[in-house]
This record gives structure tokens, sequence and C-alpha cells, in this order.
């Protein structure tokens, strides 16, 4: 079975459909991006009646097929503007594709909170006033005791109630931490403002994943686990995590350090995913840790304080280094500090970073200063605090209000950790994505060109950002996609042998461009132009120190990466 | 001599040149539209090198026509992103026009501050350090005592030079104060982030202003000064000034009360153009003041505190409804001290005080507390007061960030002191005309209709639209316009008699439609649509008690106003 559960949050009615045929082959960001082009204005207010928030699995979700457990999770975007995808770990999207549920699509706005609770195909609006302005690491605990320990839960804090439009949406592991973040592009602000709070997502009973044919699969799943293991880029991000990044950016200097103004930071080695590693083991904290059922590469981790009690759970490079070396911090138990109450009242951490970065540009705060930092970061829940009301907006219209000349954003959302003079090829991305700066719409880190050169970056930037909506429908991790993309033919027999479909490697290549052309359509009915494709002007004219250079790559080149989709 | 001057700041450049003869018919807003949409890119960063501010006196300025001395400044908006004109009395246009200059076009940016002395038609920037941060009534002091006390003043305060985008620009009156506000669209910004601190505009040894026939311009000047003291609407204006609107608002119900939540106020009679008139009188003050030579109407007035002193002059309608009623203030004396701050500082009283109705909504504030909004708009100029830089960057920024629903705003400007609910004609100006919320696009206030009837409104606001272009590029004064479309051609003559021209009835009446056909083509090349010719949603849904109606004019009459246009 393969449902779709429209929740209308109006009515408080529910219905469970079986998936209608146009819908059905698609999955994860290309289900999300096709039903939110397809029924949401485009002219709308993202936190009005009318925006829709679309959650849906991958197509291999609840397999055995590895790291297949990634959370789509779409709207249009309260910080952008744009079609927005937002991709997370956690256990949700395996919970849903065993209750049968391919997506579930929330529409309109109800006077909340509720809670939605799924329970195999069916789902059910509870009051959840109990829950109000609760955190989302109490609201999970809370939920677990009432309702098992073994469901998935999707959640926002205070801050996605309150509608701020640097909210995230929070998915729990498989410990149950709500730290698995759908964290970019305020999708928790549409979530709070439909009034929902939580979504329960019952462990099934009885298991809907179904294979056409189970043997084929099981054998391609295995060559699949294997192609990965074997990967040699995969050691790193198991026994480092994504902290091993550090030491990498900071190298080539593209590091953000204290608001995208420098790029490297003199305190990189106190951050670096050796130090994190080192720190933990000696903590007896675990270096090592998964999103997921199924994860073979373990890039999470359990990050303790001195006495060897959790702060927080995972400790990753996108944190590190907008509220570590781009806030002039170095001491990472203040980064983790501030990564948990982030997690806590469901803020994302690289917009509320590199707004904290603005602010302190703007002398509001300052650099090196944690504490006060972390003050700030509390006060965005607190309704008259001014300041937080900003930070939690993000870094857009902090800068903007502020009067900040350097805004590290594109189309309003802030770029992750990597500045785009240093590693060009994702500044192609962070312009051209119909999603804002985003690393994970495209990266080129692991490309082979010099990053530097301004006359190679567009292909490779295109082809990143070709690949990765196949993993994103798909439901898997992007950092399988090293050892996966050398085997695509499993990939193609994994489909087919689950679906009975005829998918050939076309198939397979043709996502990539379609899901791009879905969200560009919405896009330009939404107004946005080739004029939105660029970076902040002053990435073109001010020069890096670290990297001895702007960002040069042509405006042609830049509208080259998606003309032919258009 | 009629010639443009041009100052490109970057350079540091100043060139005088004859007007060209496409610009040579044109004057005031037709000019202003004119050289932004032929010379500013549309998509630029309005507070860019990119942007250009053009200041522009009226084709009647410097001429006994009556009530002819108003200047247009335009830019492209940092408020709306749409271009802007906006209009004011004062000194300025007469002097520019004795000094035979028609333009004075501001381009680039430089690091400033400077001053821009111009004697003749030859202009100097001159180092202006000593006034940084300085407020517009000692600048004015200042530069009187340096420069003379006959000259125009055309200056920002701070607000300005921090680029805040509710910034305005001061021009001084006949004795000298800076309180004639280019108050609209953030222009002071614009000013402020060019490195100009003020334009000092010498008065003229040698009077610039010449006749076709000359005697024929005195007896048409003379028939309009009739034609305006003549009007019955007139002596309203000249006893109570604009504030005799308090009581026409309140009865009609769509004086803006305490955010724009209810449409009659219970203090209204506190704040009456009568009770203002009567405390002025009591107190010595003057009921009467003329912001420009030339004026037979008088709608100005100095108002004095208990002591005999001045606080501000003039206290206006706008002022009073933004800063009194919608803060639900009934304290002349404190709306009057929280004007005269607003100008020091140089702040547009309208969308401040919207601002400030907006944070009080939100519980920052508390409505009818005037020291702590006082407080609040002192704090604008303070840089790191982060309630001051919201609320200096205007209404809708704040609504926004503080998460309130009632942002009375279009295209990003706030509604001045009419609620479109209760005078719907005017809300149609509101969402239709190109430069955002603004009562001086074209009020259906005076018009004879039902003004809670939908099916009438537009055709009233379409025809006050496209008069309202007319009088602002000859340099008139609106509220000459009840007797001057009276005697249509006393204007007609008046711009032959002066320019040797020969000007129809007809051509009259196209400046008023080709006036809007240029700002809308800025616009549409900026991006904007119909869908932006808008009410905020709430108007259309949220029924006004006092006036118990919706906003409900249809889409299609909104889009009908402009719809010949394109």
């Amino acid at each position: 079975m393969q449902n779709i559960l429209r929740v209308d949050m109006t009515a408080k009615a529910i219905t469970s459909e079986k998936i209608p045929e146009m819908y059905a082959k698609l999955g994860g960001r290309m289900l999300t991006s096709r039903i939110i082009r397809d029924e949401v204005p485009a002219d709308c207010d993202p936190l009005g009646d009318s925006n829709k928030l679309v959650i849906a699995a991958g197509l291999l979700a609840g397999t055995p097929a590895p790291c297949s457990g990634r959370l789509s999770i779409g709207a249009k975007s309260p910080l952008t503007g744009t079609i927005k995808e937002s991709n997370a770990g956690g256990v949700a999207a395996q919970k849903l594709a065993k209750s049968g549920i391919r997506a579930v699509v929330l529409e309109g706005k109800a006077e909340g909170p509720f809670i939605l609770v799924i329970n195999g195909t069916k789902g059910e609006l509870l009051d959840a006033k109990d829950y109000v302005g609760m955190g989302n690491y109490q609201l999970v605990n809370e939920l677990s005791e009432k309702y098992g320990n073994r469901n998935a839960y999707i959640s926002v804090g205070p801050a996605g109630e309150m509608g701020l439009r640097a909210a995230c949406i929070a998915n729990n592991d498989p410990e149950g931490r709500p730290s698995r973040m759908s964290g970019r592009g305020g999708l928790g602000a549409v979530m709070g403002t439909k009034g929902l709070k939580a979504i329960v997502v019952m462990d099934a009973k009885e298991d809907n994943v179904n294979y056409a044919d189970k043997k084929a699969f099981m054998d391609n799943a295995k060559a699949a686990i294997k192609a990965i293991t074997d990967n040699p880029g995969t050691k790193g991000f198991t026994d480092y995590g994504t902290a091993a990044l550090v030491n990498k950016t900071n190298t080539l200097g593209c590091l953000p350090t204290r608001n995208f103004s420098e790029g490297v930071f003199e305190g990189a080695d106190k951050i670096s995913g050796e130090t994190v590693r080192e720190t933990i083991i000696e903590r007896q904290g675990s270096p090592s840790h998964r999103c997921m059922a199924g994860c073979v590469i373990a890039c999470s981790n359990i990050y303790p304080d001195e006495n060897g009690k959790e702060i927080v759970a995972p400790l990753e490079y996108e944190t590190i280094g907008l509220m570590g070396s781009n806030l002039g911090i170095d001491d990472l138990d203040m980064i983790a500090e501030l990564n948990y109450v982030c997690n806590d009242i469901g803020i994302d951490t690289i917009d509320t970073g590199a707004a904290l970065g603005v602010a302190m540009e703007a002398g509001i705060l300052e650099f090196g200063d944690g504490p006060k930092a972390l003050k700030a970061i509390k006060s965005i829940t607190e309704r008259h605090e001014v300041l937080g009301r900003l930070l939690g907006n993000g870094a857009e219209i902090t800068g903007k209000v502020l009067g900040v000349k350097r805004i590290p954003t594109v189309k309003g959302q802030a770029m992750p950790a990597y500045d785009p003079r240093g590693l060009k090829g994702l500044g192609v991305t962070y312009a051209t994505s119909p999603m804002g700066a985003d690393h994970t719409a495209g990266t080129t880190l692991r490309a082979p060109v010099d990053h530097r050169n301004p006359a190679v970056q567009a292909p490779a930037a295109q082809k990143s950002q070709r690949t990765v909506p196949i993993f994103d429908t798909l439901g898997l991790c992007m950092f399988s996609m090293g050892g996966l993309m050398s085997v695509r033919p499993v990939l193609v027999d994994m489909l087919n042998s689950r679906y009975g479909w005829t998918f050939t490697d076309e198939d397979l290549t043709s996502i990539g461009t379609e899901v791009l052309r879905i969200e560009r359509s919405f896009n330009k009915s939404a107004g946005f132009t080739a004029k939105d494709d660029r970076l902040p002007e002053y990435f073109t004219k001010e020069v890096l120190p670290a990297a001895d250079t702007v960002f040069d790559v042509p405006d042609e080149q830049l509208d080259w990466v998606n003309e032919d989709l258009d």
C-alpha cells in the first residue's frame, strides 16, 4: 500500500488515499516539489492558508537499501519565497514507508496547536495545548512516554510556533533525540503557523514495504552497501564525521570566519574533526553514530561535556563553521551548547549562525563572545526580545535591519560553511539552485577541479546539482553518493525490484533535470528571474584574503547552468 | 537658463548643462520619474552605486503662480523597490528655479559626508565631517549661520546617514525650519548612503525665471489666486490646517486607531483640528502658516508648548493620525514632541508611526504610552539599539520581524491616516499607485461618492491618480487642486506665457497618464505585476468595526485602474 495522507488543518479533516497514478513513481524531493508546484499558488503568503507542507519518504525508504531513510519536507519557503525541499535523516521516512504512506500533505491553517498521530495509513488530530511553547527535547520526551519510543516524531519548537522564518523541523534519531533537522528554508514556521506542533508516526504493526522481486532487491542492496563501504571517502566520515571538513576548508581558505570576512580561522585546530574525535573519545562519548537504521557510514556523533554528560548529538560541520569560526568562537563545548539550544527551540543553526555573524559585524554582539551569543539565541523565543526576533528571522533580515554591508545570503537564505570565493563551484550552486544558498543542493568540494578557477565551475556545479535530486528522490543520504554513483545499475535495479518498474539509467538521470525543472517553474511563477541567480555583490568585489580572489564566475556561466531547463 | 546639475559622488565631479531637448518640457515629478526610468537600472540595489536621486523643481517654480513651490525628489525607493517621487513644500524649488536649475541629479556614491553648495548654475562639493550624525535642526542652524538665512537647505538627519529605509529628506521653510519633509519611500537613505549630508541652494543674485509673456502670466496668476481663495474648501485648511481631517475621518470611521484595528478613536476630540487651533491660539502660537512664499492657503501652523515655546511646526494630520490615534495617544503635546524628534533625526512620521503601531500590537510597546514611544524613536539613531533599527526601517519590516498579523502597508510602504475600509477609493489608490500606499498619489476623500460602496471607487481613484501628477509636475500644492481644476485654461496659459509653448488642455491631461505610464514601466522592469497591486489580505477579511465593512473592491476593478496604461 502506498497512500497519500492529506490533512486539512482548517477543516480538521483527514483523508488517506492510494497515491494517484501521476504521482505513483515519485518520491522524496521529486514528490514534495511536484505537489507544491501543482497545488500551491506561487504567489501565496508562505505563512498563510494557501501554502502546503509536504512530507515525503524517498522511493527506497523502509527497505534494506543502505542510507535510504532520508526524509524530504517541502513547501513554499517563508525565508526565500522560492520552492523549498529540506532533507533530513532520522527515523521518520522509514516509519512512514512501513505504514504505507508515501507522503503527508498538510493544508490550510488551524488555531492550534494540534498533534497529528499517524497509525498505519490513518491519521488523527489531537489537541496539543499542553505542549504550547515546549522545546523539542522535552516535547519528544513526553510524547515518547505517552506513545512509545519506537515511533517517529516530527516536531517544531517554539520558534516554529512563533512563525520565525529560520525555524526548522526536528526529526528524531533512533534513540529519540529530536536532532535530525529539516533545517533550511524556515519550514518550521510553515508547520508551526499551520497549527501543528508534532506528528507522531506510530511504528507500524504490519510492514507495508513489499517487493516485486525481493531476492534481486536484497542482492542489489548488498552491492550498494559494498559500494559505499569500499569507497575511500567513507572512512573519513565514519571516523571524524562531517567535522573532517574543518581542516579541509580552512586549507582551501574558504572556512567562513568572522562573518565571511576571512577564509582561514586561527582557531581551526581547536574545532577540527580531529579535535572533535579526540575530545569525544577522551570524554567517553561516541565519535561515530548512525542517524537512521541501515546507515553504513555513521557520520554522526554524540558530544559529551567534561563529565561525560551529552551536550548535543550530533555536532556537525555546518554548525561548527557557522557558530564557530564564523563567530570567532574556538570553544567546541560552547558551540555544542549553542547547537543544543538551537535544536531545542527549533531554529536552523546555519541561518542563526549567519545572523549572529552579521549582528557581530554590526557591533550588537562581539566576535568570540560565546556566552553573549548563547544569551541572544535563548532570547529568540522571548516574544518581546527584539534582537531574538530578528535573529530568529534569519541572516538576511538581520543584516538589512542592522545595516550590515556583508550579508552572506542568496535568495534570503544564509550560506552554509563554505565561502564561495574559495570554493567557487559551490558559489555557482548557491547562486543558481532553486532554493537559495544551500550546500546540499550541489557541492563541488569533491569535484576534480581547481576550486579557484572561474572557468571550470559551472559544469561541475551543474553536474552536482543534477545528481543530488536523484538521491533526494530515492531517499538516499548524499554521503553515499561517492560510492553509489559508481554502481548506478544497482540503483536502477533496486527501484525495479522494489516496484516492478522498468526504469532505465536514462530515467535515473532524468530525475535530476526533471526535479530542477519543476522547482524552477514554481519559482518563475513566483517572480524569480535570472537576476536572482546571483551572489551578493560584495563577494564579486571584495577579495577574500585567504583565497586572494573574488567570486569571478561570469554571469553568463551562471545563466548557462540552467538554460536548457526553462 | 534651465540647467540640469549632475553630481557624480563617486568621482566628485559636477557638470551643469542646459536641459536636453527631450526633457525640456518636463518638470517636477514628470522629470524625476523620467530620468529615473531612463537612467536607473530597475533591478539595482536602491542603496547601491547605481541608484540616482533626482531633485526637480516644478514647471511653475519661482513664478508668482500661487502655491507653485513644491519640490519633487525621486529615486528607486529602498522601502518599496518601486520608483518613487516624494513631494514637499519649503523654499528649495523656488530657489532652484531662480538659480536656473530645473533638476539636480545625484549619481554614484562617496565615502562622505559631503555638502553640495549650489551657487547659480554651478555646484561644489565640500567636506562635511563636522556634521556627521547631526540632527536636522542643529545642522540647518549651523549651515544658516555659515551660508546665510535666505538659502534653501535640503538635508538628511542621522537616519538618512545610517541608510534606514524610512529616512526622509528635510527641506527648510521660509523661517529656516527643516520641517518640510520629502517623507515617503526612504529617500533620505538614498541621499545619506550616497554620502551627501546636505544641499545648500544659495539664494540667487540674479533671477533666472523669465517669461515669454509676463503680463499674460501675471494676469493668469491672479486668476489662479482668486480661484483658490474663492474655493469653499480653502478656508478650512487656512483655519484648521490638515488637522481638520481628524473629525472628518473619525466620523467616516476611517481614522486609524490602535494599529488600524478600529476606525473611530475615543480621544479624537483631544487631537482634532479644532483642538489644535484652540490650543495654538491659547498658547499664542500661529494657527496658520505658509510653508513657501506665494502660498495663499497657509495650512501649516506653529505649535507651541504651555509656555509658548515652539515644539514643532507644522503639526499635521498624517502625523496626528499615525502617531496619535494609531498609537492610542490623545495628547497633542506628546504627538508634537514625537513629530519634532522624527523631523530632527530625519525619519518619516507616517512609516514610523505605523511601525510603532505594529510594535504595540506585538506587545513590545503599549498603546497609549507616549513616553515609551518617544524613547523608542530616540533610540533609532543609536546604532546598537535593535528596536530603533527596526522602527527606522519602517512598518513592514517591523511587523514581519515581530510576527504581527496586521501590517498596514502596500509594496512595503505604510498607509497614511485613512483606513482603506472606511475610505475605499483611497484603498484603491493605495493598491494601484506605482508608489505603494500614499494618500498624495490620489485621495478620494473629496470625491462625490459613497466611500463604502465598492462599485464606485475605481473610477474615482483613477481620476484622482491621474490629476495629481499634473500638480506634481507643475509644482503646485495639491490643496490648490479644488480651486485650480475649475480654471484649467489658467494652468495652460501660465505654462504657455512662462515658456512660450503651445500647450493645450489635452496636453495638460496627458501629463497625468504619461507620468503613471513612465512609473509603471520602471516598476514592471523591477518585477512588479498586478499581483502587487493589492492590499494586505486582512483588510479584505477583517471587518473594521467603525465602518462595519471589509475592503471589498474586486481585484478586477483594481486591475481596471491602470489597464489602459500598460
